[in-house]
């Protein structure tokens, strides 16, 4: 099955299907063309082969394997991809080929955004959580040590091909990681959503291939619907997609790239969110029952170890979502009712950010 | 006098006059904003405090001063531009400022593309090359060890302001540098102009104001014309604009970043475009007509040193006009026409490179 995100200027597929790199979907892509894949070296011993099949049709196909992990999104693997494409001789019909999680995809969409000012790339993505969220919308980017995604570009894959085969292999830890975005879409805009999560959060956790096909196709659903609406973040639409990500980012920022992945970030984040919400809005029993969910999925619900409250709010000051110095965020008004803001109450920020920061 | 650049999403003013630095004219684009000036050490003595007045309706203004030179143009120092906007907190609503000429032109304007995945920035060219050039058009990057401008994106300015007085301390190097482009212009797609500088080349030499404001403004003219005809490069048209670039490249490649300036460069390049197109077509004297402007102008005309013929159609094949692997040219069919090609005589390629590259 394919999904379209639409565009203004144009649109691009997102296939989803189990073995679909197997087929020649991208054929009509990469035809011809050089091309340069760029993955990881934990990914690529499990599917370069099978991606070099699709591939078949073009010119001419080399790879470059990046180190594994978050810590690696970095300025100098960025730097990495470039030079390979230069040694290469990639030019501007070339295009480069995303296989791997998030930091694979945000690099390579930013590589290609710079490469000669601009050239074609398709994700392949392998994990949930690219799958679900990273892979899909354009944005494309790698960290400094001052901020997380701070440097990067707006730059739309010509497609995407999710195999949902490729979880097969996937560790428990990176499955959770990437139930913590599928989750986020429940409760930012879809409340019928979240409510079949809670009823099939079994079935997703033993990696049935139904539920997690539903599970990726309603996600991607969602993220395509808000990416048509404000491409590059302008309406304050988009921000929705960040709920959680403020606070997730400043605990990734001070625990480190790789102490916690992203979604585990996130989903703590999001645990924090909620609770903010829940001193304006009547939110019920939902700080419970997504806490509930995250822990059958596998997801932290706390942090170990702790962070100073200064760093934390000087870390989250520093969000693309913030108009000068005014941390903004998303906040719930209802289940599936996200909206996002700088009106909020000041001291129950502090009090939320201290009970899961300090021990 | 102002002249707008039309593009199909908005339209941007590039101002023109004497002492216009001292003015108010930036005032509604950075407005209540936070601003980063990004200049050199040589220019910063120069123009700083008269920009600061200028801007003084900015929230809060800071700099940063990077070495001078094409040799700088690099990761480093575009790293160096994104740390110190951290550092400052930056917002999406705040603005760059590009004092210096296009060295400082092109690397802030790829900062500000890449920043929070994109802020505003303005131009302000203090060099005669990037007035009429390369702050005119949106094309901005680095540089590569294995090619020049390789990395980078199209991010257009909200205004180019242009302070022709600038030119006053401008050495005559650098000014003889920007009238190669100013010739260009004539070249490839207005012969009136063409004869215009010769008949006033000796007053653009000695610096006469109203001779230079006509040179600047009809140069400006014609690349704004270009641009709006072919923003992304995509038709061949802004192509055109390389005509001498890719032979100027390899020069600037092979003999190092900052032995010859880039329009130096391109003058010689531009010699070898015009014997080039001599092959084909009957173009009368104009090869000795742009040779004698150039001397007249204090431009070189030949290479001192030699380089290998293998490296040098190495360096020219990475140009990002190429298509798989086939060097391109921009050649002329008579003063005032150019066109992109890949259909002209090898061995004449081989033959003219050899006769500049070799004692």
């Amino acid at each position: 099955m394919h999904i379209d995100v639409d565009l203004a200027s144009r649109s691009y597929p997102i296939y989803i299907d189990e073995h679909c790199l197997d087929g020649d979907l991208l054929t009509p892509f990469i035809k011809g063309r050089r091309v340069l894949v760029v993955t990881n070296k934990t990914i690529a011993p499990l599917y370069e082969a099978r991606l070099s099949k699709a591939l078949s049709a073009a010119e001419r196909v080399s790879s470059i394997y990046l180190e594994d992990g978050e810590q690696y999104k970095t300025m100098q693997s960025f730097d990495a991809i470039l030079t390979k494409a230069l040694e290469d001789k990639l030019n501007r019909s070339s295009v480069m080929v995303a296989l791997g999680g998030g930091v694979v995809g945000d690099m390579t969409g930013f590589a290609s955004a710079c490469y000669q000012r601009g050239i074609d790339f398709i994700q392949v993505p392998t994990t949930l959580l690219s799958q679900v969220d990273s892979s899909v919308g354009g944005k494309t980017g790698i960290n400094h040590a001052l901020g997380k995604n701070m440097i990067g570009a707006f730059h739309q894959p010509k497609a995407v091909l999710i195999d949902t085969n490729t979880l097969a292999t996937l560790p428990d830890r990176e499955l959770a990681a990437g139930f913590a975005e599928v989750i986020k879409y429940g409760l930012i805009l879809d409340k019928d959503f979240f409510v079949w999560i809670e009823a099939n959060v079994t079935d997703l956790v033993d990696r049935k291939h139904d539920a997690l096909a539903y599970a990726i196709k309603r996600s991607c659903e969602i993220k395509a619907e808000v990416v048509k609406q404000d491409e590059k973040e302008q309406s304050g639409m988009r921000a929705l997609l960040n709920l959680g990500h403020t606070f997730g980012h400043a605990i990734e920022t001070l625990w480190g790239y790789g102490e916690y992945l992203h979604g585990e970030a996130v989903a703590i984040g999001t645990l924090m969110a909620i609770k903010m919400s829940g001193s304006q809005y009547h939110l019920g029993d939902l700080y419970d029952r997504t806490k509930s969910l995250y822990e059958k999925m596998g997801l932290p619900v706390s942090l170990e170890g702790q962070a100073d409250l200064a760093d934390f709010l000087q870390v989250m000051s520093v969000d693309k979502k913030n108009i000068d110095g005014n941390i903004r965020l998303i906040l719930l008004q209802a289940l599936g009712k996200a909206y996002l803001t700088d009106d909020y109450d000041k001291e129950t920020l502090l009090r939320v950010v201290c009970q899961f920061i300090e021990k």
